[in-house]
């Protein structure tokens, strides 16, 4: 594969034009959107406006004329279409985290004759310790924390769990799982599944309504490019909405939040799982972010997502300086999110070279770099440039002649 | 009073200056600091280079360059002397609701041989419902709500109650709790105390450490001016710090975030309190808002406060159309935080034709006409503009002839 041909591949893509609503700094190949997505152009003039005017003149006035009231709900149906939701089931608010505590209750109620929750060791940690909070909190009794390795989920679906929680693409080396197939299995035995959608919500097709989801949760700041520390999301699906009722009842969840009743009543809907008052500027960013999605056909996000990684992988392979590298993600593509990871016992100095030289990709501990890509803005091109980087990098040895601060790296 | 008494007032005002570093929409009267408050200027330069240089251009490693990891704590220590709290007590984090629950657990939690948690009927409704939501998840054997008029707080200190969860400044009609009597008087019954100081914090010198106070929440919307659904704060008492363990312990909450460990462990400062991933937009937003308090005596806050509402008060009283406004504020200045509240059978109209007329107040149900005073940027002119229009409302009876939708307000 020579760079005629990586041009090429750019030419045909049908999503190349998509990188041009994006600012993206200059002599730079960012490969690290599935922790912080890129800074759509529209979210400028957005929050210059939300900020000047719909804040500095409009003042409270804005909560009905612009309208900030209803915006956890028109962000979550913005985002239903790309996670396979019907109108009604996803609602914009708090973070990952705490969703997963209001979901995590909901569930545990739903399914209250049982006590486990099923996890894997290897999920992205916040997902297990929101878990042991709340096992914490009720005591074993009433919840506890059982985690398995991934490949033992299955064999671990007993009528003893009541809420299988797992992450669709894990953090780690991106291995995707089969949402249809283990929530199916989990259905058979009576367990409730919970989808942690970080790393895949944006990245490629997913299916919620499709598959019987029962709750999701996911992430405004990666693929969804809604900034630094975004709102999140969560799905409840519809059939589970009268039943279930989650114990963060800020008034924002209230039935008739304005009435001021001292009185908890539950909104009928996705409203419920509200709590406080929204983070208007944050969600107002998050919902100008989510116009690039407007014409974007998830099956060419897939398509895109897989013949990037191939090229990565097919690249890494004819340099054997990089034969070091060893891919920890799965081999077969289908069986992958939208990233790799490779070990490499200098993984960390590796990580620290390439971003130097301005590849921005990403380490985690305790030996993996990992490249992510984003088929909205990652080019063919920055591909053959990171790879070129990196095969330098390797080649020259630069990595072990330096010595570089532990950074902070946030997923 | 004369206009010429007004305008002496404003000259002799040693915060009138402050005024310039807001933005504040021409030819509005803006009395709703309490609910939303102002712009201030230099925040629109700081959401330009938050969005446009450390996330478009830096992205990933602005949690590092830009020190975006430790926000919560930075805003949370500048908030700190405005509520009379020494350093490492105080973090920004989530929205009240969310806070209350971390410290509704932790505190009950330190007093778990009792299980009541003694509110007001009049406290703003998520303080009760976050109690009742937890009440719910835990059952009434572990946790029960029990609402009581504002004068009967003192004799209702039994022994049975865990916890004291107050609002120092009531919402509707502005009372102020007196905080130092009422945490001495529970400590002496054993009892913990969570203050919330929605309308307190900014609004007049909050004193938590002298008061011995255990828990707080507070808003960071109202007086603080960090933007509609800006993050909110908590304070912990250090002497609690090493017992407390709070349930939604999100991965930022960890003592080693970026280990990864599946185990959670959690800070032992005040970190502990964080939960998920930080909002940055909104907390940068904020940070920059609390740098207007840099050069303010609080001592200057209060002053102007009692004075805005005492000219206030006394231009309503020398108006004989007013005389339906019945005052629901205490009448002793001392007594109340930085609002006037007025009960009128047409509130709601009046409310609305003061806003037509550029007069921005707001109304709380059933028949409240609320007028807040934010001494860094009201003026006496103000006061004196906003009673004339409401003069001109209530004798012309305009407000009678009209029909008004049914607004929402946020408190």
């Amino acid at each position: 594969m020579n760079f005629d041909e990586i041009i090429t591949l750019d030419k045909a893509d049908p999503l190349a034009k998509k990188r041009l609503e994006f600012d993206l700094p200059a002599n730079t190949i960012y490969l690290d959107g599935n922790s912080l997505g890129a800074l759509p152009k529209s979210v400028k003039s957005r929050v210059a406006e939300v900020v000047s005017q719909q804040w500095g003149n409009d003042l409270i006035k804005s909560w009905n004329s612009h309208n900030w009231i209803d915006l956890p709900i028109k962000v979550g149906e913005k985002i239903a279409p790309l996670i396979g939701a019907a109108q009604g089931q996803v609602i914009c608010c708090d973070s990952i985290s705490v969703n997963l505590f209001k979901l995590l209750c909901s569930a545990l109620k739903l399914n209250s004759e049982r006590t486990v929750v099923l996890s894997t060791k290897d999920n992205f940690p916040t997902d297990l310790y929101m878990v042991q909070g709340l096992s914490d909190l009720l005591g074993p009794d009433l919840c506890q924390l059982q985690m398995v390795e991934e490949q033992d989920i299955q064999k671990n679906l007993t009528e003893s769990v009541a809420v299988l929680l797992l992450t669709q693409v894990n953090f780690r080396t991106g291995k995707l799982l089969d949402m249809a197939k283990l929530t199916q299995l989990a259905h058979e035995k009576g367990i409730l599944v919970i989808w942690d959608l970080a790393h895949s919500a944006g990245a490629l097709p997913v299916e919620l309504d499709t598959c019987e989801a029962d709750f999701a949760v996911g992430c405004g700041y990666k693929y969804l490019n809604g900034g630094p520390g975004s709102p999140a999301f969560l799905y409840v699906a519809k059939r589970h909405q009268e039943a279930v009722k989650q114990p963060l009842c800020g008034w924002m969840g209230h039935a008739k939040p304005f009435a001021f009743d001292a009185n908890y009543q539950p909104s009928p809907n996705i409203n419920q799982f509200q709590c406080g008052t929204p983070s208007v500027i944050s969600m107002s960013v998050l919902d100008a972010a989510l116009d690039v999605w407007q014409d974007v056909d998830m099956l060419h996000i897939r398509n895109k997502s897989e013949a990037l990684a191939d090229v990565f992988i097919n690249l890494v392979k004819v340099h054997h300086c990089l034969h070091e590298l060893i891919l920890c993600s799965p081999d077969d593509v289908k069986l992958r999110g939208s990233q790799l990871a490779f070990s490499h016992d200098a993984a960390f100095a590796i990580c620290q070279a390439l971003i130097e030289k301005s590849v921005i990709a990403d380490f985690r501990a305790p030996n993996i770099l990992r490249f992510g890509f984003t088929p909205l803005y990652t080019s063919f091109e920055d591909i053959w440039l990171a790879v070129t980087t990196l095969v330098s990098i390797v080649e020259s040895e630069q990595y072990k002649e330096q010595r570089f601060n532990v950074a902070l790296k946030v997923t």
